[in-house]
């Protein structure tokens, strides 16, 4: 799958000369929406279905500095799913393909009022994909 | 009326060294919830009640840059109301009372559903406040 | 010219539902530093060379709600440009061609250590540019 | 010692009606450098001695929402330290005194060249303030 390019702006950066640290989180987001909507998980479509996938863990690694004008490629993999949890997994690289920064958000799923849902049920065939990223993935990683 | 401070923080800088200018139209979002709340109008309380007065015009004029851990102290005041629109007026001054910037924020009032709203027929006591501030103000311009 | 694109973010919304208007300014930086490359002022490379554009004001005129996966098209032109001080329009239009937005930013050039530089001497062919543009667009308004 | 209060802005709020998890990051930095100040290092001063400690990793538990108005309080205490490595662990609790996140960062301390420097060599003083709350820190959780 193709990564997702995003061209670091003026405003991201800080009195250091390169990109503020928490901008990443954004582009995490940025990135995530993109993918889930490859795989067929239309972001804005779901959330009017009332599932929305709250963040309940970030961590991101900076390994080399990006600054102004810098294009960013992210790339994103589905980690661990198995019908409650999902865990993302992001690599950035810079336009040399220089990894930037490696980082995971995980989530969980709920409904409007905010009860959690079990996506397996509710939207089966959204979460078989997910199923099939992961086992793709781990498989990989063996 | 106490002026409100906001302290500028590392994130807000950018890579010239000095406060990204677009953290401006933030600060005044922040003094005008003070300015209005002290005023009677406790922002949280209204927005539940199903008023809303979005911004339908800002300016801002920089005058002198700030960069991270200055201290910037905002005066609010009313600078036009009868009734629909609002215009307030903002200063900003660094420590040394010199003046960083002044501002301009425009509003008209909304319900929940985006219906315009005539703030002097749904909140008159609101309203009355606003009126005599724009008036005290409009006395002492002139 | 091109429009420049700007999709929302999810992160850009506020919990009005809509975008924040704090981001439309933002996105005029977004749009004047993609402007200003397209005829011929790469930013990147002017600001190594010790120039810089800053904001002296900003005003912008909120005219629609845009709110996630929206995408935004940018329009710049030079409203005014004497060799001094350069006043640049933005017309913002969502992917229906209604306006949501219309701005204006004003700057003047410095150097590294914040003197102001006259543009026409130190940069002539730039300033050319920016005159003819500013010529252009008068000459269009009549 | 006290904590870090940071009021919830509502440009920090999102779609959802909450409080954006990227702004949790934000105010790790901003409780980091209250912090850092109150045991002896005026970040604003070490920065122009040329110290410099970037954000090598974060990592954000989210377990309770917030959103506008909400005050946070902000304990930071040092997880880890021997010179080199500097780990810091957030609390973040609501005015009811529930936890909402937990977070950690992890910094290095470079020069303005980005070379990496030991501390211990060039601030033995503030270092062995760090070593300290490091060694009380891990005292407290035996």
């Amino acid at each position: 799958m193709d990564a997702y390019k995003h061209v670091v702006q003026y405003y991201e950066t800080d009195k250091m000369g390169v990109t503020h640290h928490s901008n990443y989180i954004r582009w995490m987001e940025e990135a995530r929406i993109d993918f889930l909507s490859r795989i067929g998980w239309d972001y804005a479509r779901l959330e009017r279905d009332g599932i929305i996938p709250p963040v309940t863990e970030v961590t991101c690694r900076y390994r080399k500095s990006t600054t102004f004008a810098d294009e960013i490629f992210i790339t994103v993999s589905v980690k661990e799913y198995r019908g409650l949890r999902l865990v993302l997994a992001y690599e950035m690289k810079n336009a040399e393909g220089n990894t930037v920064a490696t980082a995971e958000s995980e989530h969980c799923f709920v409904d409007t009022n905010g009860k959690p849902i079990r996506l397996s049920k509710k939207f089966p065939e959204f979460s078989k994909v997910l199923e099939e990223l992961a086992d793709a993935n781990g498989a990989a990683a063996e």
